[in-house]
């Protein structure tokens, strides 16, 4: 799966997934078998026969809904921990064991993405991409054996090696935790970190920078550029430890409550050893869940999550916005930002450079919102001993994460590193201001600030013209009163 | 203002303000006056020019959309709070303030609500109700020191005095986050807990009853009813949890930033004090916000406290929703639990109980997800230096504390306390289910078991009388095998 | 029940019900009964056992979610036309009907809305709001009857004679489409009109008014600021339509489906002609649902009208966010217009309006999109032969719609009637923009032209400045060429 | 790109795209330039230099949010019809014309999908895939012209031909309209209405069922299967017609407004006939809209079909909530409805199957309730001449209409046209149901009734066992009157 390949891109970590290297001669199939009997899969698949009918039965959003790539990988690592835990426990051959962990490594690589061909918009348990997973791996692990002729054969049991001790209804959930956790902590955190990062940077770069303040949009008191980022900041070392606080709920998996939460074929321990596996695995602190009723009948921790990634989404937005407009210009907007320019706004007009990273990350901010709302609604449907909302829940999720992580990083890169502030402008427009006059009241009293604001406005002068036409005082009085330096704090 | 005031009903804390009251005799005005001029104010009102001219200004909403009470409350606790800190800091004379803080105890104990008539649709920094707040204390305090005939007068000041060091754009967000968290740490936590200790009564009583469990909807392996009830405990723990972690910020408190963020015509240390005094006055830890741009520019807190709330909304509309199926009936439904009977159902069909408590719970849950989404919305859209969306912010914030705790209580009292297991039921369902012929697999073998099953459910018969009929068990074979009871864990 | 009732203030039809002329003296109640037994209710209300068990038993958000009286009027409508139609079909009496029809005009009136106390959030049905109408109706008719002894003990039967052929699951449905429909033709649609006319008005006034153009935020091609508001009159065009195209679903009324959508109890024809004498009644076309099933268990044309003023909610909120920024200053900002000064913004600062009806119209959008919310999950939630989510739809929809109303009243009335053009700063800002530099292509060539431009960039020149000091024309021919004029419409 | 290309699989019309193909010696490459200088363009790839910048500076959900196959195909559609205008207007040479109508009709057949590789997250004027249809259509033109050597050489320019007379700010509006309306005419409205006439025949096939009906879950007077289906077939009649009424809005394309809306460099004219030549080639009545500057600067029409189909979606999921409740079970559920079997529901449990299809089609209501409120809130941030949100806007509509038109179709196969009413299992719900009591009032007397269903009630009877043992009527004169049949319809 060669794609996006040539030198100057980047690799993508998080790819299309096609299934253009499917067999071209369209008569090599293999026969597969489920209880509803034969089935015709192709023969450079490694999926089996239940995989086959979901393909077949669920024809929904193909071209964007497929199941998401860390949901496969996570299969790869639960059911590798699944396989180490029931050799410990004495329920699972050492080397069907075995062969499972290697064929489980290969998806954790991401070698075996073209064998998980659903959608999202399946069994509302994920039970056919549960099951695509134990075929993958029970055929994969089947020619590890040696005998590639097997497969099929399920020599090594989809059901009873791979998914041994475990259901649909316990694996999803675990899958969506380690999967949402994953991502968050290894994509999301970081790019919100050194997005937060680099405005801080900008809010010290531009430290000294006094500008006119807005409220309701108009003209306010005086603060610097840097105090103005420093909010930006604010929101996101805020937005980071809002969405590090949903990771405990995240963390906590439901493994182990097989069918409907109390366990039933499981061993006494093993969901406590899988979280333990699962934990080495992945080098993250996972635990069981303290009530598997809960972790299969909502997802709550999943409507948390994206509670606080949708949280930061309406801080990246006010910050995305801001900048825009600060921005906007080159003569006819605010002005204060010079943003840089990745590509050509218009052939004819120098200086036109639109805040297309800004106009990205905002679109990204509403894309967010709405996957929010699938997932509260999704959250709310739990039925009896079962949420059959479960992929559409994790696929938003995901998305979500994916996209703000994906955007902060464009936007940095691309946008807030480079912005440069137009001092001249800024100075101009805070020089032009009528609001410094509230620094007049103490020394010519309020009736005489208040006509020189009034005449200042009415002739359209600025401050200290009006303050020397009406000869209140004279322009060195004025340079020693009028001092925006001196309005940005509190006072002694 | 007497409602709903005969002895059956008790008081409701949170009532409809009306201005009933007000002056009968339509001549009866004073003049007050602001920038703008004089303007006629009834005679029996405190308020002042600015709030008659945003009454007058404002018609929108004016049936169900009125500034909530928590915020008058809190209006009181900041207003008495600034007045203390100003006197100890030396700008606000002692005896003007305290009538200042006299009058605020009235607003605080809920006297002068009649004299807060303002809309939420208004100004969206607040401004009109701050000045609602600095108008009726400044006219409450001219009245407490003996000059009632100098209303009007300003001869203790609403900008001067009442509002000194504050501004609109500062005191408004203080009094969301002062109101906010009265109102979860109040109500709506107690209710809750409440709510989930009633279920965690019921998840004991109820640890007996082995019930079929149900995913997809379908027949499945079976639980304890107090297991599926312990499911719903762990929800409410969690989500008590998940609002708890948003009150930290909740506590953070603007005040002090004045009308950028700057805290422009403060001392140094107003900020901090303002804060304590708040706290020792409600006996909250709050504390000042670590940035003021942050505070006033976006309401990040608002949206994560929606959003907490929100989930925890899926979670209780999950529950509520649980409750009512299982107890759809009393013949054709579900019918393994009663609901108590509140009302009238059907003069003629005896029986029938209407799930009123729930559906009043889960139409709540629609309001908080609608309100949710308000806030959202309004809290991307800060500009600059301020968000002008906090009315509409803490109004459905507010109102979503309010609905969720009042129908908690609500369903407390009226349904689950009552809630009665029809066992009768719950143990025919369990023994026509053919779920449990998964007990038989180790004794008779998987295809034995399968032919039972399927036997069963052709001929319409029970497990029991299809395993006698294919004569694979004994009938104390079968009663010794088929034991519900060991099927509800994991085995040593 | 008199409130802002001062000279100054408008009345306003939609006002806040509070229930404070309820009998003083707490000892006076009597006695009403159900098939629950007996009942105290306090003696100066109309309401019987029904109501006053529903008062007791859903106190939930109380403060503000009172079922909102157009559903009040709306019963009155209902309740007399049934009552007129089963005398026409010879099962009511004429006697007991005319007073069933003299207090239902009272309800019409708004007399009776102090003896209307429940909440939205009680049972889905509306059960028992229908019952508070019937209690009501009942009640008034038997003192209109000359027996107000006789209150309370039935001799015109709420339910035999007031709710005669009819269920709670067909008369709630029915007065949420008569309410829906009264409220958009008599509210909404002429405020929604009236806006438009305005701002066409205003689009006529600044045709002649050539501006820069922006798109992305930066400088574009001119247009006329009249073309621009034209865009905001086709919006409001368009949103009428939509808000009309809903009207034909949400006049066809439930009425005659009684208790599952059969008719059980109906005589053939009760349908027809209860929507015939409603017609009469309001002077609006309304028709019997074709299925009664569907009018019942869905609420789709209550999704649909919210839909549709959704919609429109978001093409105010465009207008009124352009408008501000147009008018945001006035120095510092875009400045292009000035809105009127409604009250004070600063005492210092001449010239500082704050866009006030703009935060106040935005936020109502922020409101309604939360409600749309709200509606859209509770209309997925109809379950079998019935919604039970009838309050919360109908609340939200008609918040919606009066707010919309209202807030649209305000913003014309109190800005855009007021706006005027600050033509100096528009030519200002045109001039001195860069992109009317494409009109010199054609004489000059496109690479002297793009010379130009990155000149006057560079320099900070206007382009005539640039032009002169690079000699590619001379001043008249520039004048000559440089027409915005020329460049706001296609060409021959 | 073969995918899912083996023979038990039709054909999907709607293809992840992948790159897969794309040049596998990395450094075969050509140079393309813009504006901006030479940039390397893998040399089996059509696109130009400003679609290989954006492809580098936008690296946000490659996984699954690549611009939308309809979209691409409704560029082709527009670059054709302006080509042919341009043409004709005589401002575009004959033979360059015809060759990027071939090239065109390339595109519209989705041989050049691999060309197109940007994401949805871009600029929010969607310029830079305007640009890579205007790049690729240039590049291939000028093959098509037997210059292969000379791609990038601009012989045929992808600005001054391809995209002559046109914006990015009027074209994307104009394919995101195209797009839509073939969507919806093509894939949509067909599949909605099959799944109708579906459940038509289904309650045609179910008119003689008489079954219990069910209001707040509780059993409540009888109606027949058909007619309970009836409901869901008039829920899709109306939403298949407030999907239509959305159609003229949509066929109102926004070509030749240009940049601002004012049509600068188009000739009169240009606007209706690029109309007229998209209408001829897609077959549908498109026609210009009646103001540019609505249509540039708002997509209220893209917000109001979504309105349309996520009010549809509340019926969906209505509709396939209802048959999976009444299909649950086997035993301990309503089981009313047995649902088709299309894959294993458990191995060991005959008759369990799971309601996947239900499942699937509710998962993709939440998707588009979603969707829905990004694109609410996107459609109401256009700012001045420009909504910048166009991508993310038309992205998820796109996702809605397929979502619902693949899910129609899957429910209708799989599971409507196989559903089978239990009536066994109906008539024993019915005959057990207390409702039919009601019946007996007439000839017994409300007591008597009442006492035979208390009765039954109590010590678990039917009706008629109660009735029997109170001696009230005889078994004979019983059936005589309790007969459902005669309580489904209003009485004459």
């Amino acid at each position: 799966m060669l794609k996006h390949s040539f030198k100057q891109v980047q690799p993508v970590s998080f790819n299309l997934r096609s299934f253009s290297s499917m067999s071209k001669q369209l008569q090599e199939f293999r026969i597969e078998t489920d209880a509803f009997g034969d089935i015709k899969v192709p023969s450079d698949r490694l999926w089996g026969a239940q995989t086959q009918r979901s393909f077949e039965n669920f024809k929904i959003g193909r071209d964007n809904c497929i199941m998401p790539e860390p949901i496969i990988k996570s299969f790869g690592i639960l059911k590798k921990s699944a396989a180490i835990v029931n050799t410990e426990l004495g329920t699972l051959p050492k080397d069907i064991s075995e062969n499972i962990q290697k064929a489980c490594d290969e998806i954790i690589a991401g070698k075996l993405n073209d064998h998980f061909p659903l959608v999202v918009f399946q069994t509302g348990s994920g039970t056919q991409s549960n099951m695509n997973s134990n075929e993958v791996i029970s055929n994969r692990a089947i020619e590890l054996m040696g005998q590639p002729e097997n497969k099929g054969k399920k020599i090594i049991h989809p059901n009873n090696h791979v998914n041994q001790a475990q259901s649909s209804n316990d694996t999803f959930p675990t899958v969506m935790h380690i999967a949402a956790t994953l991502e968050i902590t290894q994509h999301l955190l970081p790019e919100l970190t050194a997005l937060k990062d680099s405005l801080q940077k900008k809010s010290e770069e531009f430290a000294h920078i006094i500008k006119i303040g807005r409220t309701h949009l108009q003209d306010a008191t005086p603060l610097t550029l840097g105090q103005e980022f420093s909010g930006y900041v604010q929101q996101l070392i805020n937005g980071i430890e809002r969405i590090e606080k949903t990771l405990p709920n995240l963390k906590k998996l439901a493994q182990g409550g097989t069918a409907v939460g109390t366990g039933l074929n499981t061993k006494i321990g093993f969901d406590v050893k899988v979280a333990e596996v699962v934990s080495k695995e992945t080098g993250l602190d996972f635990e069981t869940a303290p009530n598997k009723f809960e972790a299969l009948a909502s997802h709550d921790a999943i409507v948390e999550a994206s509670a606080a990634i949708t949280t930061v989404s309406t801080s990246l937005f006010k910050i995305a916005q801001d900048i825009r407009y600060l921005g906007s210009g080159p003569r006819c907007g605010y002005g204060e930002l010079s943003l840089p320019e990745n590509e050509p706004g218009s052939s004819i007009m120098p200086g036109k450079v639109n805040p297309t990273q800004n106009e990205a990350l905002t679109q990204v901010c509403c894309q967010i919102i709405g996957n929010n709302q699938a997932i509260i609604f999704a959250g709310t449907q739990g039925q009896f001993e079962l949420n059959v909302y479960k992929p559409v829940m994790i696929f938003n999720l995901l998305q979500s994460i994916r996209l703000m992580g994906d955007a902060c990083k464009s936007f940095r890169l691309h946008c807030v590193d480079g912005i440069v502030a137009n001092e001249e402008k800024i100075s101009k427009l805070l020089n032009e201001s009528l609001m410094l006059v509230t620094s007049l009241n103490s020394k010519i009293g309020y009736d005489m600030a208040s006509k020189i604001a009034k005449n200042a406005h009415k002739k359209g002068l600025t401050l200290k013209e009006s303050t020397l036409e009406l000869k209140a005082l004279t322009s060195e009085e004025f340079d020693a009163i009028v001092r925006p330096e001196n309005m940005i704090g509190p006072k002694p």
